[in-house]
């Protein structure tokens, strides 16, 4: 093993065909031997960490002021991307709301003294009571007089529009950036967890995806904003990086500040500072490695909140998004029953919700949609739009159902769609359901067009809906019988308040979250910051408790997942393994299907050849003896071939290749030294070690591979996409919509 | 490597003399070569693993319905300790309370009808503003008339109580647990990262513990119970576990239940069950290995609180403990100057309290002191006793004093100490900082004394003056210059409220448990658990960011690392550790002062001396050649050796000790096969590695040791131990407390 140079500060020099300059060309920082990725690769965490490492110790042997102060500029730069992407994510989902609700009303109608005023901007200003005349309904617009004229006209238009927003957001999707279709947020965890895929993550596809997103929502497809909103904080943030070296050059750096920005954006997605960073920690699984890490997100998390708050696109400065208010603060035990049923429910349709996506995504892939994707969405928003209408708890944004349905009745405030009239409880029960059953279908469906769209706030609908009712039935239980003893708990008047149907949306809501995503600490937080119901968190937990108990048994992976697995992303989840007896010999690619460099028998003429006819991404390598000598990445192979500028004589070409200086008996002149090639942090196990060990290291310590020898000599290795693929095994379309062809086992 | 046996479920069979037998002797589940781990050291996690990957295979494989009940029934049992433990704690947390508010009443009086009730139970039943007759102050008792003579009567009582409650605290902490006293955090630490304490789980301990601190914080000292709660979760879970085999017999199990359980004695303590998972994730540092653990923490800790509002024990059904309620749910930006002071100001106040705590506690240890534990405690209380009873905010209980400091000033709910008395607002400022510095001077010694003591709710408390003042200061500028530019975003009428005092305790305290525990997530949760004060999550996030930011720059650690570094537990903290160019040979354990066990050459005589002069948990094998063969610890050299029956003839003395079947040269009759003994996850580096990767292993991986090898031959290897001092070696005192002698450098 070579390269005391790495280790040792003194031997950081500047030189200049070594090392990159900065863009002012007076500080040398060595950026040697950076490993380029193709998008498509998996990164190197502990080259990656190794290359961090070896910069910081050069800025900290500058001389004098500069080995101070260039330090603390780094750490500077990081913070200053990561509030910076906090405050533009903040302001960006502001204005992104301003923009949907705009969208949105113009399908019912307009500002006559303005056009670029929503609904409610139009009507502020009046007086209580006062009907608001400057907000035109495009009936009033037309002139038409007979109603069957005007309802057809406002169907019409809002089917429409409906229709123009999603095929223009398609359009704009499939043209410009069809990496900015879905939620993003698989992407985003695979991207973490080591994946490359800039192309994922342009300031094009950031454009793309915000304008598009807004479209998407506007149109009432069944789509949320929070998951493009995470995608659009990460391709922020992905920017940014780009103005510095340091993270341009390290793609570990790059994920750290890539990381803050998820969770700062789900805190501007929920208004929920805190789900942001616990987000971040169960769902994206990035915290768990570096508690700065957490820190950061927790910083730019607070800071994107602030920046919204501060936006104030709707002017009530509340964060909570969807506020409830409770009758009591205090809940019956009894009530227990209907919530776990609720939690049952939710178990099971998000698995039904899962399941029924994952089939039609593979109908669109394997027949003709997939040739036509604006057609489909201008068909599916087209029929949601038609459908929508006809139902009234549809035809609201869901965003303003869901709202709605958070709320308690309080005769002070009317009526809701008469959701609160206690003589038509069954037939807003059916109602609730049928729309539910209705947002379940058209879930599935929309989630995965070529629309930026979210599965979070359709998801919340749909269990608010089912909570809803069941709240009604509960309601109405206890009107008919309120002496029972299951209700001894209540006031036997049924006249006074006992049971909140409003409250038993949030936890509809909570189930339905809790089968489709499978979280459950960040999904409560989540919740109970939408919503304020911090009184009620217990009942929250024990349903989400419940609804994960119930959908684990039915599949153990959530959405993202399974649309992961199906994508086929490099992501190790971070499940609990446990292996069946198996050893490391079991994962392992055994020796004689290993290509590897022998020292000192290798030529610079075997070497090109082996370095064209293989991708992989490294090789070992192993002296005449079989003893392992070392790993060299392909791009540490030719960066170091490249510096020795050989010539291409015969001479030169069959020169051997020699890694270590000790044990060599070759002629310096017949040899070449490619010691510099070689990594510093190559991890070595025994072939007999537990499989569940390997899996572990994996996903603990981000390996790209492990070495597996024996006394010295090397038996074979294991890469993580042998693991991903031993972890996925189970799911029966892993890999079902990969892009990039199947690359050779080892090379990812 | 041998021990195909453990890799292949068909080995495993069912033989009496190899495997113990279950109580009752009807299903034979292998315990094979258990390591039996003295207190004091850290267990092998690899090793534990294996153990219970033996097991689970034992239990599959079993025939017909067994293989598939048995391991429904083991994790049958886990969630079975995990619930019982949750009610447990739900229920004593509960019970604690009413014995604390009882005892903590008997100093000023006791309840004419009924000795056992506190004041609140024995005047319940009264109509608003009806005097309650039933509780009698002691001076009404004695029929004492003159004013003179009722006070001193009250506070020699108050303060003789105080004397005598914490005393016998002491005393029975002294004589019975003395592992009960302190708050328990710090060694939950390092049990849930390896360290072997069992003394410090025992029944004996739970019991003192919590009567111990039920005295304790009725006695009026100023400690909190919450650490302590913990620390008795954990023993209750510890007893539980006792019950089942399994437990008993393997270390990780068992610490994935004490995580839980941990979890649950948060949930209680501060009736926050959100807060007490994410305690456990940051804090503890448990959850980030497994999900499943996070999640069976979250079960109990919802279970926990479902208990403890079951209970009701002070009849409010509520979990909130100090309620607040606000002015107004918004809050205007410059106020966030005041609450970046009071972040600074708990940052600087925070770490003053750690250093002087740890003055303290080492003066405490180095003087006569730590002869004399019951005097001290006496000597603290009574100086607790008599300067609290002087000053008006320290004589009330200390959560009753944190409840009215959260307190808003409401006219209709009259007066608390006068502190709404907008002329005396000078005086309370004075008042408040005056306890508040009191506070700070009697935490620091009392955090460290021989009773059960929490540092969580004194923390509040001074942050809770200090927040209180500030926002009184606030408030009087505001009446002053109600015009000012500041204050524009005020209504300009003075008289209409602008600044909620009351939260700015909230913050105060937040900013001060920012500054004395370093946690971030989980306190902010904990403290709108605690507060309800959800609206209000942004400053709150800003002031912890503040205040963690500030401290961190006067000295990395929090109070419970410092304990933990003092007292040398073998604890690797959760940080992002950078090396200065090291590698691993920096820290490695050169071969030259490495016990090894030669194959082939020591004979069973030297290795029986060799295990009785060398303590060390474990010593790796080489060959004649220097090549490194295995690992063995010293539990399973010893069971191998008796395994074999030598005798105590020449021969048998003299036989070669082997361990690897293929390579060897030497005759059947001349060595013994001690093949069983090795490890089976040996993981090897080679020392060039950087020495980050290598700490970094051990964090994540909670490794024990590392081996270091190049090409095949043995170079050394790395303990925990090594890297704990290594992490610890910026901390003066490390070691400054420490209980056990000294360990040889790899035995730990």
């Amino acid at each position: 093993m070579p390269s005391g140079y790495r280790h040792s500060r003194q031997d950081v020099v500047y030189e200049e065909d070594q090392y990159e300059l900065t863009e002012d060309g007076r500080i040398p920082i060595p950026y040697r031997r950076t490993a380029k990725y193709q998008d498509g690769n998996t990164i190197d965490w502990l080259h990656e960490e190794g290359l961090e490492r070896e910069r910081n110790h050069a800025l900290q042997s500058q001389a004098g002021v500069r080995g101070i102060l260039l330090p603390v500029l780094e750490s500077t730069r990081m913070w200053f991307i990561v509030i910076m992407t906090g405050i533009g994510i903040g302001i960006a989902g502001a204005w992104l709301d301003v923009l949907v609700k705009w969208l949105g009303d113009l399908r019912e109608g307009h500002c006559t003294y303005g056009f670029f005023y929503n609904s409610n901007a139009c009507c502020s200003g009046l007086d209580a009571g006062e009907v608001c005349q400057a907000w035109q309904s495009w009936g009033d617009y037309f002139k038409l007089n007979s109603i069957f004229g005007r309802s057809l006209l406002q169907a019409s238009i809002y089917v429409i529009l409906a229709i123009a927003f999603a095929g223009s957001a398609a359009a704009l999707v499939v043209t410009y950036a069809p990496h900015a279709f879905h939620t993003g947020i698989p992407e985003i965890k695979a991207i973490l967890g080591g994946y490359v895929f800039d192309a994922f993550l342009t300031p094009w596809t950031l454009l793309i995806k915000a304008i598009g997103l807004a479209l998407a929502v506007a149109s009432g497809l069944s789509l949320g904003k929070e998951g493009p909103l995470v995608h659009v904080a990460c391709c922020m943030a992905y920017f940014l990086s780009r103005l510095f070296k340091e993270f341009r050059h390290n793609e570990a750096q790059k994920r750290r500040v890539l990381a803050a920005a998820a969770a700062a954006g789900v805190s501007v997605a929920f208004g929920s500072p805190l789900g942001g960073v616990l987000f971040g920690l169960e769902e994206l699984d990035t915290f768990a490695n570096e508690s700065d890490v957490m820190w950061r997100g927790f910083v730019a998390s607070a800071i994107a909140a602030v920046s919204l708050q501060w936006v104030n696109p709707f002017g009530t400065a509340k964060l909570v998004l969807f506020q409830v208010t409770f009758v009591s603060d205090s809940w019956r035990a009894f009530e227990l029953i209907p919530w776990v049923i609720l939690g049952v429910i939710g178990g099971v349709l998000g698995s039904l919700l899962i399941r029924l996506n994952v089939e039609i995504a593979l109908y669109r892939r394997n027949s003709i949609l997939s040739k036509m994707p604006v057609l489909e969405v201008v068909t599916v928003s087209a029929v949601t739009a038609a459908v929508s209408y006809l139902i009234v708890f549809a035809r609201v944004q869901t965003s303003e159902l869901v709202a709605n349905l958070f709320l308690e009745c309080d005769p002070a405030k009317g009526d809701y769609h008469g959701l609160c009239n206690p003589t038509a409880t069954m037939e807003n029960v059916f109602l609730l359901c049928l729309t539910a059953i209705l947002k379940i279908v058209l879930t599935a469906w929309t989630f995965g067009l070529m629309v930026p769209a979210g599965i979070f706030l359709p998801t919340i609908a749909i269990g608010a809906c089912l909570g809803r009712a069941m709240g009604l039935i509960t309601q109405s239980l206890y009107r008919a019988h309120p002496t029972a003893w299951i209700f001894l708990s209540c006031p036997p008047d049924p006249s006074v308040r006992c049971i909140s149907p409003g409250f038993y949306s949030v936890i509809g809501a909570a189930a339905m979250l809790g089968g489709v995503t499978r979280m459950t600490i960040s999904l409560v937080v989540i919740l109970f910051e939408l919503t304020g119901a911090l009184s009620h968190v217990l009942p929250i937990m024990i349903c989400v408790m419940t609804s994960k108990w119930v959908g684990d048994a039915m599949g153990k992976d959530g959405i993202y997942s399974v649309w992961i697995a199906m994508r086929r992303y490099p992501w190790l989840p971070p499940v609990d393994y446990r292996d069946k007896g198996e050893t490391g010999a079991n994962l392992m690619i055994p020796l004689s299907r290993v290509i590897s460099i022998e020292e000192g028998v290798t030529t610079v003429r075997d070497l090109r050849v082996l370095l064209k006819t293989h991708q992989f991404h490294g090789f070992p390598i192993v002296d005449s003896h079989g003893e392992f000598v070392g790993y060299a990445t392909r791009q540490e192979l030719i960066a170091t071939l490249d510096c020795l500028q050989l010539n291409e004589t015969e001479e030169d070409m069959n020169k051997k290749c020699t890694f270590s200086k000790n044990r060599l008996r070759i002629p310096a002149e017949e040899r070449v030294d490619l010691s510099d090639a070689l990594e510093d942090s190559v991890i070595q196990l025994r072939k007999e070690v537990p499989q569940e060990l390997v899996v572990n290291m994996f996903q603990k310590l981000n390996l790209r591979q492990i070495i597996f020898t024996h006394a010295g000599k090397l038996t074979g290795l294991v890469t993580k996409r042998d693991v991903v693929n031993l972890l996925t095994s189970h799911f029966p379309h892993a890999a079902a919509l990969a892009q990039h062809p199947p690359h050779n086992r080892h090379t990812l």
